[in-house]
């Protein structure tokens, strides 16, 4: 884990009481990496399911519960915090930056770290960051794991990632607000080790349809696919179809066991720009299919290495 | 990697000088994979690049060079050997399994490492395993890197992997050659530490097409994609696209590294095959990107979410 000292120091005694609302892997996981970086403040958690909390509790990624509190309301919970974290499914964060603007106090920052920016912005942006209004900064740490859940949750989630963060206000689309947890919230994002990238709502969504979303559709596709076309071999113990399958197949089907719940959120709140990029993509599959025997495909293949070379150029940067 | 002390025993001296036609990373990886599992005879080679025949002995993975000894001599290296492995790209296979068939005799033994398996039968099939010919037993290891070249072989490449037998008769397509060097070369390719699996070459062809020369294509059209779309933003230094994207991003396009002067014989060769694959994806991926909004995008995800249950088991089974 990348430790800045310069940014723990940095770090006042704002922020002291931190709610996670939905401890699946990435609300715990950020619980863990506030505990690994330092953080001694107060975690409080709520999710709309006893046992989902029950277990952020016991990976510690939320403080144990304390006797007499009510900690089954989220509001109570949401009130006794200095920042929310929103780390739920993308429609609960629309509902939860609803429900709490009214309730909360200017003093008050909400965070969130849904993967669909636009939508949540056009449907609540004007609840937040006016006068005598709670704060909200839109985040989306680039990060997950094809199973979710408190248990695969850890605090080296976030290592070497990038955590988006976007304006709130249509008008002021990269304006970050100037609530004073908000640069406290990014050093301690950068804390977990990651890397902290402003870009405007729109743009992001545009991005992550092509880059985050896209790939995910493709694996859902590839294996679903696989499924129906060889499933009746499967059941076999001597079975040659799995064992054949390399590395390759591995790679490209591995986000198929991604859970729905998560990706129908995200498939119809960015619906058009991962429609978008499915449709880039598809194009780009006929036009290959169609010149399998032409010169064409070395123009294609020539655009993937260019492409591979200057990704690897990239990482080599940002490690050097 | 695997020892088989049983293999071990059941090797008799039969296999004495082995000829590997095109040091590249299969043929490399095979002559370290050999010396790595005991071999102690002869390994003989052969590259149309003198340059990759030079990095493949500095690597160990063939013989140095014989003092006074024509090595350049593609005829001359194959009649001295018991067992040619041909690994080449496919089309070389073809030429040289053609130009090989009259001059060699029927003590001695072909095999390949071609991706693809009904071309090469259709075209040569009759030229083998007859009386008073030579044997062929055509064969495929599905393992690999997305960097060729002897530079990146190693004796471990086999490891964990399927190496597909099949047999050279149109009418028995299952039937391997019985001449005696092919059960000890299957004796060899297990010592490797791969799994060897007999099947005709036409299913061969259409599972290769489905889990492995798919994937490739898949990861090509989308590394070409993001280039077309994308390329004017990855000059800067602070390029956050390029970070923004995460393993898989990495994973989806890791094969669009993958050289085109190998597959242009795959997609020649295995085109109706790999055609078939691809609009079978495509129709997939159409149907899901109609579906981001309804309930069917469920089913989808249920049946990929079932392809990787089952393809988790299949691993574990292996591994058990």
């Amino acid at each position: 884990m990348q430790l800045h000292s310069n940014v723990v120091a940095e770090l006042g005694s704002g922020i002291r009481r931190v709610a996670i609302f939905g401890t699946g892997l990435i609300g715990t996981s950020i619980g863990l990496a506030l505990r690994e970086g330092g953080f001694t403040g107060s975690i409080l958690g709520w999710d709309p399911d006893p046992a989902a909390l029950a277990a952020a509790r016991a990976r510690g990624g939320v403080d144990p519960a304390v006797v007499g509190e009510p900690d089954e309301d989220p509001f109570v919970c949401a009130l006794a915090a200095d920042l929310i974290v929103l780390a739920g499914p993308v429609f609960s964060i629309a509902e939860w930056l609803e429900q709490l603007a009214p309730v909360l106090s200017p003093s008050q920052l909400v965070t969130d770290v849904g993967s669909v920016k636009r939508f949540l912005v056009e449907q609540v942006g004007s609840l937040y960051n006016g006068e005598a209004q709670p704060s909200w900064l839109p985040g989306h740490p680039m990060a997950g794991k094809e199973q979710g859940g408190a248990a695969h949750a850890e605090a080296s989630l976030f290592v070497d990632s990038t955590w988006l963060f976007t304006g709130a206000n249509q008008d002021a689309p990269e304006t970050l607000t100037q609530h004073p947890y908000a640069a406290e919230w990014l050093a301690l994002v950068e804390r977990f080790g990651a890397r902290t990238v402003t870009l405007s709502p729109a743009r992001h969504d545009l991005l992550c349809a092509s880059i985050s979303h896209l790939p995910q559709m493709v694996a859902t596709a590839f294996a679903a696919m696989l499924q129906q076309q060889f499933s009746h071999e499967f059941a076999g113990k001597d079975n040659a179809l799995m064992g054949m399958g390399g590395r390759a197949l591995r790679e490209m089907t591995r986000l198929g066991a991604s859970p729905y719940s998560m990706w129908r959120d995200i498939a119809l709140a960015n619906e058009p720009a991962v429609a978008a990029a499915m449709l880039a993509l598809e194009q780009e599959l006929i036009h290959l299919r169609e010149n399998l025997k032409t010169p064409e495909l070395r123009e294609m293949f020539v655009q993937a290495n260019a492409f591979r070379v200057a990704l690897s150029e990239a990482d080599a940067r940002r490690h050097a």
